[in-house]
């Protein structure tokens, strides 16, 4: 057996740490009269900082427990009803750097799962809501005491058209038995978050949300796409040119195959109608498009 | 080692088998001009049957394979555009059972992810979708020669209310914790599922499911819930009373705890505010609604 | 909108009903001086029994909430230190049947994900434990009051061959394209549930699960199926012959196909060395044997 | 609606871009007479290069296809069977930089699932297997022409102690209500990923694989651990100690919480007997160790 501890060589060094809390699950109710309002988010903070004597010495005196953090984000919840995620994010960053001098720098994700009101003939109903499972809003910000970075972002969109999708005249080599598709099913699931140029709390982060999610919706249809490549670079350029706050956009595309059945053995033509959606491999494309003279 | 194979006992007797495709994925489109409709499927088809030489001698005489069954699921999305998935399952046990006399019974399952058109303006887009990656529309056909049975759904709906649920008055032993709650935020997941008394294709199923989804919703936000079995019997009663073709309607709920968070030690109130949703564990109810009268 | 709650109609019954807990996790700790032993479980409980006046009129008292059943395992966790996780659903079920008399069927599950002690050379630590995230164990009691039913099973056992396994002579129709494979890749995920004829606590369920799980993975290995129904007939039959307190075997096989990659476009033979696993559609066979005079 | 495709403004670049494909699927079976060994693999290859023609006019000419890189995989896993999954990583990127000019950098992952063989009394049986769904082997390696940088990892190594961990004298502040524990149970998911000074072909990185694992759990039941910091530099120093030809190992562990019941309302006492291992959320920590002198 080994006997690992006695003799700890003095040449190695901690060159990285970072610790916190990744699920707090949160859902806060914002009483407005009868009018309900709700947020489910969950909250993922970490703390990098001056942490060397507890992984060598195991002294804990610097270590705030990560169930204070969880304690914490409720707190926080309870004082700051912000509408939107990026100012609740702003309140947690804001308290942590505070009180805590050991910490050097928080790294924060806060999701949120959309809920709508049930709608009831023409309105919409005060405290009853249906979920949507699938897409997410999501913010980011990793901050220090001098320099704070935050990006919003959108996940897990799905998104798929059925004409206005080529994939053509491409590299081939010895083992590329892929046909040319003059025109293909492009199904994705798609990622955006995009930073600010000059990110502060009370910036209006809802509507611009609702605003990109509406231009790569719009983006996404009306795009002559000659590859995933093609399409990406045209949502993230749609989001640059029209929102002038937003000064760098990320964006990835995983594409699962929509494979046109071959009926032929059966006799049959397949005009682009049935297809067998693959589940593996999956196509991957990732891009970030950036306004020059920026040096983020 | 064993020798099991040597000497099987003559008293052992294969007492029910079942074999087939567990998830055809299939993906539809129907061109009308340049109107594109979409449909994005998984169909699992299960045989019983006359099998038991394949089971006890390697005897494959009668077993048509699993990879054939998903073929024929291709082949029959070509020939049927069918728009209600009920209408598609009726062509696809129509088929197995009319070439496969060793077959005695299809069960048959499928079910649909719902994509919805991208909004371009006051307009939807002829080919573009987003996805509702959350709620799943389901048909079920358990079908002999001789009978054949339907049930729709509606599966992994999301819904959450945060005012008219309550829990009181409930049994009390010396195990028991939980404080009366005369307001409670209820987060649940339903599967409903309905059938019919005379079940025939071409009968409206698609109008019938929406219908059924808005009462579910509405009847979820209207009711004054005392117990998660309150309410699933005013759902269930619902859709029994305004939808005169159903017969018998299973519904199940899991309800994941919102735990209401314990401000008090920060010297805090917490009126119904802020929540932290547990992941387990989970209670569930089910219940099935039957009209009188009915001999299912 | 609807006004579903005022005209109850009289002729709508409540023809089944049940609820319960579906995710109690437990980790249970005994000390024997420094020697620990460990059980990572998950319970499931489920009442049926008179509870339509809190269906029909929203009257919780007979309702003992989710939250006790999670509380009261617990408290039998702690006061019977159980080995096999059959006797200790026997004590559950005991508690519960005897204090509920508006209970008059419990379904109760419980799981069993395994750990094994971590070796130091030769000997297994006393304390520290490695995970084995797969397969699980399993046990499954339906009670009444009258009689009782006892499954014992073992889930998500992952099984793959590369010889002894063949696909041969299957019946053919026009839209079967599958050929004749007299060597394949059998590669399964496995479930077995096993009942006994009278099942009784402090039987040996654990001797009795280990032996049987040992003959399922040498009657795997020595099979030469000639199908997976083939095979599953085999698991069955080699635990019937062997263990005779077993009355029954329910055996499902969830098959991936494991697809031979055609490599001939790049000038290459592939004589079963390179596969390719599929992740959609998967195969599926169940079957369940039984000793003849028995009545279950 | 947008028109966003007229006026592509200048001043937007593409500041970084990756495709590739995310999930090639291969399991190889090596004959050795009657012997069989397998490889069940997961492959992600991603290329960074000059790929602008394709984001900015839809100019495919430097793109080879996803599907090539699937097709490619299986056609080097038939020409090299390699034992190590480093040296099939080799081989990839070996194939792309060569054939590739317009590729400057591949990023390449290689995950394995192990399986073991079914033991037949005692000895191990030639072509049959039996899975551990578990942890994961997996191999990382970014490339240019210049300078490759490899990584070999274990991922999803579950390990719990129920003796030999406390969290005990950490920074209090108001929000603080956890209670210190000289005694915990400590169940975490483990990854490490650790990298070579001169990674190489043919470096026995199969024989350090294990003898890493091998470390990894010893050192994990002999630390008396103060906190999971502590825990996660002893087995990192552990590491470094005795593995030479690594330079830099980095660390994470996920932290499910494993809550000690209250028993007190029922009367009982609970001594580190009964606990509930709570799904949400986790404690999460990470950390890299790295010789000294290194300028990796």
């Amino acid at each position: 057996m080994l006997e690992p501890f006695r003799s700890f060589s003095m040449d190695i060094k901690l060159a990285q740490n970072e610790y916190g809390e990744s699920r707090v699950r949160l859902f806060r109710v914002t009483h407005r009269g009868g009018l309900h309002e709700v947020k489910d988010l969950t909250v993922a903070a970490r703390f990098e900082g001056s942490f060397g004597a507890a992984y060598m010495a195991g002294d804990n005196r610097a270590i705030l427990p990560p169930d204070t953090i969880k304690n914490t984000v409720y707190v926080l919840a309870r004082q700051y009803p912000a509408e939107a995620i990026e100012d609740f994010a702003f309140h947690i960053v804001d308290h942590f750097l505070t009180y805590n001098p050991q910490v050097s720098r928080l790294n924060l994700d806060v999701t949120e799962r959309p809920w709508s009101r049930i709608p009831i003939g023409e309105k919409a109903h005060a405290s009853a809501f249906v979920g949507n499972a699938g897409e997410r809003r999501a913010a980011r910000i990793s901050a220090t005491r001098e320099k704070i970075t935050l990006e919003s972002g959108i996940e897990d969109l799905h998104l798929l058209k059925t004409a206005g999708a080529s994939f053509e005249n491409f590299l081939r080599d010895p083992y590329t038995t892929l046909e040319s598709r003059a025109q293909t099913v492009f199904s994705t699931g798609l990622c955006a978050h995009w930073s600010y140029e000059f990110p502060e709390p009370e910036m209006p982060f809802s509507t611009m949300w609702h605003g990109i999610r509406k231009t790569l919706l719009e983006t996404f249809a009306a795009h002559e796409s000659k590859s995933p490549q093609h399409m990406l670079y045209a949502l993230g350029h749609a989001v640059l040119d029209n929102f002038e706050a937003i000064v760098e956009i990320r964006l990835s595309i995983s594409e699962g195959y929509c494979v046109l059945v071959d009926l032929k053995p059966f006799g049959m033509e397949n005009e682009n109608e049935v297809f067998a959606p693959a589940a593996e491999p999956r196509a991957i494309v990732s891009a970030t498009l950036r306004r020059n003279g920026n040096l983020v």
